[in-house]
């Protein structure tokens, strides 16, 4: 995967004709009971062919995957097996995957998660991909620029992509993120930072393989950060489920329909829950994750440039 | 584990007589070449049983261990379960241990972590313990206190720990959480913020089982913070090979000798890479990290009380 991620992120975003970016959160206590119990009880298992599943079925219609480490730790290391098989499956697929593991740490243990996820910061034919199967990586800005570095030298070997968190979508997100400081909030200071990160990191289509995560549920915060990330990705949480509209995410897009890709996850994975769906596909959760993808990409179409 | 975390490791540090924390960070390319060839290739086994070694030589000086998981989750998915079975090593040989993973999320998904590493926020006879073999966990407060309360949720049903990272070690630490915000830094916003999160967590040895990570390379920080921070386990990485001195970390314990852990690695796990270990114990590695680790007892002891 030598090329470099934001271009492949824009070839895929322009082939799929969309935007959204399916994320796989497998909440055991959400996933249809019908599924459960076809397992005898094995959880792990019922939760890796959960999200082969979803991927299987999104895989024709979106150009990007994102899996929630979280809710695959929860189920201990065998959860970590069914992971690396799942994002598998996802770029068999044709489908690029984003680990949202919002990892985080100083020098040399910041290279080793590096070198887990986006590549060895030392390079070198037996270092040319993660460990991981993995396109790109959430990060988190707290500990400063040495704890940024070692990702963004192991995305130069490989060509692999990172979403730094810059503005969060959860209701205590401004507890610090907000704090001002020199006459404007942290977040602005993380903001501002990155531009000088992701430079070196631009291709071809104009955007870094550095991106940025901002929520959805700040649209104010949006149309700022927008301005002040040119030529950065956006990955944009918080559509859906958490209360961001399209006509929210879509100042975060470019006149091509490029910069931005709008997660949704229980929206679309869990959507068998939802009366309109349940009626009409009942066990066949797959129909259900199907046709919220496609009510998606409508409603995201009707607010943004065509691709 | 039900007792409250802060009350087990103030026993443990009192019972081992000092306050240690051993940093199993096993990068393959500093482990004895000897110790690596002895398995034929098989890296996750040689770091394996590099880290069940070390803790089987650690057990009966210290308190606790520290894994920092980034080196495991390196080795890809089988390293994860090599992580497990080396701390459920620590865990029968009478260790306390700490996951080293500076985990952060929002709301549910914060819940998964902790879940993973602390407990179920919803306990409940099927959640009394977490799903790895772990004692407490270091997070990221970057998203606010709704990314903290579910790891605490968590907390109150198993009796694990946290440790938030307060003010870091490294270079570039500084960069954000320095950043001055309402007439005091980011670090001191969080500190602050910690003290209420801490409160319903207190143990009968006066500590909170919400602990706080503050490096050693800022002295006049870890000063500052051991005084807001009261009836708080301050995680102290940064000495040895970081620059931080015994003197450096004194400030950081009560006059019983409690409050405080510190952490060392590779002083202690590479050890055998000096060469005042090496002409004395040559490939017995076990040897020098034996020697390393009663050579720092002895120095935290000569500036700390006598616990």
């Amino acid at each position: 995967m030598s090329q470099n991620f934001a271009d492949r992120l824009a070839q895929s975003v322009k082939s799929k004709g969309n935007a959204v970016l399916v994320g796989i959160d497998p909440r055991p206590d959400q996933l249809p009971s019908h599924w459960i119990e076809s397992f005898q009880g094995d959880v792990v298992r019922a939760v890796q062919e959960f999200g082969t599943e979803v991927v299987r079925t999104v895989a024709p219609l979106v150009p990007a995957v994102k899996f929630q480490m979280a809710f695959y730790e929860a189920l201990g290391p065998t959860g970590m097996i069914a992971l690396e098989a799942t994002a598998n499956c996802a770029r068999e697929n044709g489908l690029l995957v984003i680990m949202d593991g919002k990892r985080n740490d100083i020098g040399s243990t910041a290279a080793a998660y590096a070198t887990a996820y986006v590549g060895s910061p030392e390079g070198g034919p037996e270092n040319s991909s993660p460990a991981w199967t993995s396109d790109a990586l959430t990060i988190n800005p707290y500990l400063g620029g040495e704890g940024i570095t070692p990702f963004l030298q192991g995305c130069r070997h490989t060509g692999a992509g990172l979403f730094l968190l810059v503005r969060t979508s959860n209701p205590s997100a401004g507890e610090f993120q907000d704090l001002i400081a020199d006459g404007k909030p942290v977040y602005r200071h993380v903001a501002d930072r990155m531009m000088n990160w992701a430079e070196p990191f631009r291709g071809e289509c104009g955007y870094s393989s550095l991106g940025a995560v901002v929520g959805a549920t700040s649209p104010a915060q949006l149309a700022e950060l927008r301005q002040v990330l040119r030529g950065i990705w956006i990955l944009v949480p918080g559509y859906g489920a958490q209360g961001g509209t399209a006509a929210d995410v879509a100042v975060a897009f470019d006149e091509q329909g490029l910069g931005a890709i709008v997660n949704n996850s229980r929206g679309i994975t869990f959507a068998y829950q939802k009366s309109e769906f349940a009626t009409r596909f009942g066990s066949n959760w797959q129909a259900s994750v199907r046709e919220a993808t496609l009510t998606m990409i409508k409603d995201l179409a009707k607010h943004t440039a065509k691709t």
